[in-house]
């Protein structure tokens, strides 16, 4: 790669190897001799690169990055792990009894994500060694942000801002849903938007967010999400397929931002004219369960707890029925992790009683849809710290 | 959903029912039970809709899909199959033996998609049914596409050829390769392009596909793609990073048209000034191999035959080594087929004897790769026909 475009982010080694020896002392703990991953974000995370391959994490000993595509450029991307070319399957049992030194018995893989024909295969070629989940490991890994990734999250809430900012000119008489949509993914494009974004697991499907209004922005979703419109198509499913914007009806503006592989999340709701009722009771209603579930944000706090709150105060303002969505279309949560993913943990969902820690980073999206009219919703991103408030990543109204 | 919208086009009955008929045929011959349906893409073929549920088909009784998210709407959207509200799993072995009037014995889902997790959980609660792979006899029917779905690729066509046309005049001194994909990118979604495509497997990422010029055209690539480019970031590590466009240098522009879930993909190479060498030389190739490889797109060629025929005109030419990459880059395919994903069935690629098929819809791209230099590339889409030459889906230079 020759220097004559923008040079990209490299990993600092220091992260990479900080991450690889966490994840080394958990595989221990498990009792696995070592885990596989080939899934893009493991990757990144892991290594700094997205190349094609294997990535060996023995419990003992040193990672081995087996390259299908491309070891050279590999090499040059993943500086601290030991890059091999590797193009047959069939040695993957020989490689990894020789990074582990000696035959595996215990090897962890995605299963959250490996496809069950990789998987069937794995199982066949590394006989008689036990295949097990690792997934949970990674993600738990995931859930604290270091001080570099932090800064790539607060430059990818800048983005996000950026384009919300925008936002709020091109709610207008004439505009639609998804009119307003198509210029806001091309200002972030060139405010430095990556372009894809990773939404984990079958059918995760995320692009640069969702606008919504009227009756579409309740629409009933079929991603687990509270609010997903009718898509511009069957064949998406979801997002805005293109309705007028009116006076006074709420311009549902939820955006991600991507940069250097990290996401961002903010909802804005806006309109022109004077915000019709019932949402101009709704939104002030959205806005101060924000501030309450805001100051929850502390290490310590049942990830649930937060949930709860924002439906209790939903049920005391009356809206209830219509909090996180209305009727089969309701989600049980009021948030969720972001990070190289925009569905990572913790997820502040009903359920979840692991308490939240230093590091998490989250996205809290009350909101209230009303069927057949409309829906209203406040999101901010939080870096949760070890003392004090949680880090706003999404600043401004 | 209100009519104040645009109305989605609707997959016709007729369609879905002739594509359940003949998958059930297909699963009494295999002598499977059921399959059972998860992706979206499949969801879309079969039905009409991507709601998130079991799409259960019998190879006798009538298909029901199962739908967690959203009943009421995917009744609305796939009106041929018996839509009914599911949300617990462990009722599924109850119903599938009550859709296939006994307990099962032999499932089909796709394991070529379907994450290990989920396998296992199937496993367990549909013991002792035995959980086969049927993802090959939903792609072999997919193969061949009816009259509405070539209607939706010539649509998807003409969409691909307006920003391909866009393409000359912003190939200029002062841009970028992603400056101008930037703006094909807004130029197609204002043309009615759905947003996200779908690739299929593990890592399947596509955006709109990917323009790229000078060196970073000719980085090798983590996917499986003659032309990758070094990302954004290398958390995507694919597409353009922003490396200037120079006087005689070509930019391949390989765009993906999306409309009502079908997709389309065709490549131009452009450039400014006079085209240098070996550029000036190496685009005639493509363009020799292009004509030679469509006169063979009829019922009976062997797909494989395009690829070797390929290298062998490339091989003359003095270019062998640069054929559809080089080094460790090179693929060993010259084409794939197209339709709700980008990757479908027919690949026309080394050690794939099938011949093609009346119907079959393919995007052939000869492509040369200069190390350290640039590429180009010529790419169309075609649908084959029963009698006669294959149809250009991508029509104008």
């Amino acid at each position: 790669v020759t220097p004559d475009g923008p040079i990209p982010t490299r990993v600092p080694e220091t992260e990479t190897t900080a991450r690889l020896e966490a994840l080394r002392a958990l595989l221990g703990c498990e009792g696995l001799d070592a885990c596989v991953f080939v899934e893009s974000s493991a990757l990144y995370y892991l290594t700094g690169t997205v190349a094609s391959g294997h990535l060996v994490v023995p419990a003992e000993g040193d990672p081995v990055f087996l390259v299908r595509r491309d070891a050279a450029r590999a090499a040059v991307e993943a500086a601290v792990v030991d890059v091999r070319p590797f193009s047959s399957l069939r040695g993957l049992a020989g490689v990894l009894a020789d990074v582990i030194g000696r035959p595996a018995r215990r090897l962890g893989f995605e299963l959250d994500v490996l496809p069950a024909r990789s998987y069937l295969r794995y199982r066949e070629l590394l006989d008689p060694a036990a295949i097990e989940d690792c997934a949970s490991l990674l993600a738990g890994l995931r859930r604290r942000k270091s001080a570099w990734e932090l800064d790539r999250l607060r430059l990818a809430g800048e983005q996000t801002m950026l384009a919300q900012r925008a936002a709020v000119e091109l709610v207008t008489e004439g505009a639609t849903d998804l009119s307003i949509q198509i210029e806001l993914e091309h200002l972030l494009r060139r405010a430095g938007h990556q372009g894809p974004l990773r939404f984990r697991g079958l059918n995760g499907e995320m692009h640069y967010g969702t606008v919504l209004t009227g009756p579409d922005a309740a629409v009933p979703g079929y991603p687990d999400a509270p609010l997903s419109g009718p898509g511009p198509n069957r064949a998406v499913g979801r997002g805005p397929r293109g309705f007028p914007v009116m006076e006074g009806v709420p311009v549902t503006v939820d955006l991600c931002g991507g940069l250097d592989g990290y996401v961002s999340d903010a909802t804005r709701t806006r309109w022109y004219g004077e915000l019709r009722e019932p949402f101009a009771t709704a939104l002030p209603t959205c806005r101060l369960i924000l501030g309450e579930l805001e100051a929850m944000l502390t290490p310590g706090t049942p990830a649930q707890d937060l949930y709860e709150r924002g439906l209790e105060i939903a049920e005391e303002a009356g809206f209830g029925d219509l909090w996180m969505g209305h009727g089969e279309g309701r989600v049980r949560f009021v948030g969720h992790g972001i990070g190289l993913e925009i569905n990572e943990q913790p997820f502040l969902a009903r359920g979840v009683e692991q308490p939240l820690e230093a590091g998490n980073v989250v996205a809290v999206e009350p909101k209230l849809v009303f069927p057949g009219e409309g829906a209203v919703g406040w999101e901010n991103a939080y870096a949760i710290r070890e003392q004090g408030p949680a880090e706003l990543l999404t600043p401004g109204d």
